[in-house]
């Protein structure tokens, strides 16, 4: 029977430490970190994601900056949006929600955030830190950051583990990948071109799937006692959310396992928090 | 029996396609390639490193500096010469040869190289396009993308193959996974602290050693077919030099190897050259 990965009780912890983290940059420093979500058109899910940031950043003591732009808007202008914030002291944090509007090329923007504000750890400047392994401070993808932060919490070492990464995003699987890599584990990236995901997930100890296709994995695809964090948010034919791999098939095979409702979600963005006052605590050592 | 991998051969025919590229370049728009290579202190290997690229250059018709500077050199005077090259629009890429003396942060002076002319491809912004798989244009590690360039001419397609990669350095390791991973394999990055590196290598269709330790594979420890690509570079006990793997003993079961000497070594001063060109027709199209 597998140990459960509480996303949302681990989420609240992180969220009680950020916080705290908060109220002693006030107190100790006279500065509250400050968060600029862009989101450009009224995409409905983009929405309720982005209310989701700025009510959880209010919560935690954050100010938060919903920029509201419109769906016609042009490059240049979203562009001089972004340089605006960068030049703004008091902003500690930038994200622009994706998706994008077609005419923008969301490279272009994702690059014009300043590194050191580019608190979704997108720009090609703090992936490259990241797959270095660089030991100086920079932002990493919140969700695979946060997925890390599990790892720590149930005390799941990596270093010398097998560790199967299924996906290949720049979101998630890249940076996972660069991240259990930097832990030590060896790893190996899959995705949808690769002809047999089990060959590698049976010898794994490790697996985390973030293919958004669903029961990915089953019992006959593991290795007794493997850690399975699921990534996935699919809806399946009932129209219930589920995760990538089949969970109660999975349940008594496994050692660890995180559910869908309730595991990696919740870490995101809590994860996202905890980044946003991780920039603005690095911008005070910059400063000093 | 394998094919070997003659990488003499296709830097020989690489050279004389980047000698063409420069000679266009010059008759075209009066525009010479110009490779800065900054060496510090008088490690003899580093010298020796060195001639052999300001000869291979001067040979091809890109202007070659050789920019000597002495072992007690500071950061900051370092930083400056740097800086000083940074802005000579007539310089197309500059490269610091390591190592660099105990005073000097390595790190901060490969960060120092516009990203437009790090000719080794090491600064983070390019290893981020690189793993982020960007279509743009940036440079890459010279050994992995010559390796690729192997690839292409024995037309060893990587499409939902299985490769492994033995070593995870900043040079090799991670910007071979990387291309290959970009090139649709699917990529197990090995190290020191796999446990059984045996049970990967087995089932790969691709193998990449990049350990520096002597006899890593052997006929037992390979799919028959398998292609194999040592990056190695050892002196054994007669005293000569060698690769990675057991060569003999793997030339019956494999389909492709690369000798050592005589495969990847002669592919990297050869990229670099053909990289020097690749940088020096991008910042035409940025001109323009």
């Amino acid at each position: 029977m597998a140990t459960i990965i509480d996303g949302r009780a681990l989420a609240k912890k992180l969220n009680g430490q950020t916080s705290q983290r908060v109220e002693k940059l006030k107190q100790a420093h006279g500065m509250t970190p400050e968060l600029v979500v862009i989101i450009v058109g009224t995409d409905s899910a983009s929405q309720r994601y982005v209310r989701n940031k700025h009510r959880t950043a209010e919560r935690l003591g954050i100010r938060s900056i919903v920029k509201e732009l419109p769906e016609s808007i042009s490059q240049e202008e979203l562009l001089n949006v972004v340089r605006q914030y960068n030049e703004d002291p008091e902003v500690t944090g930038i994200l622009v929600q994706d998706p994008l509007p077609k005419q923008i090329n969301e490279k272009l923007v994702t690059r014009s955030i300043l590194p050191e504000k580019d608190v979704d750890g997108f720009h090609p400047v703090n992936v490259g830190k990241l797959f270095l392994n660089d030991t100086t401070k920079y932002p990493v993808a919140c969700t695979p950051k946060g997925v890390m932060t599990m790892f720590d919490e149930y005390q799941i070492d990596l270093k010398g583990k097998n560790a199967v990464m299924i996906g290949r995003s720049a979101i998630v699987g890249k940076p996972m990948a660069a991240l259990m890599l930097n832990a030590g584990a060896s790893v190996s990236i899959l995705h949808l071109l690769t002809k047999d995901i089990t060959q590698y997930t049976k010898q794994a100890d490790i697996i985390v799937s973030a293919t958004g296709s669903l029961h990915t994995l089953t019992k006959n695809d593991v290795k007794p006692g493997a850690v399975v964090i699921d990534v996935g948010q699919n809806i399946n034919e009932a129209g219930h959310l589920v995760g990538d791999v089949d969970y109660d098939d999975l349940f008594d095979e496994v050692s660890y396992i995180t559910p869908v409702p309730g595991g990696v979600g919740p870490m995101t963005i809590a994860t996202l928090m905890q980044q946003t006052v991780d920039l603005a605590e690095w911008s005070l050592e910059r400063d000093q």
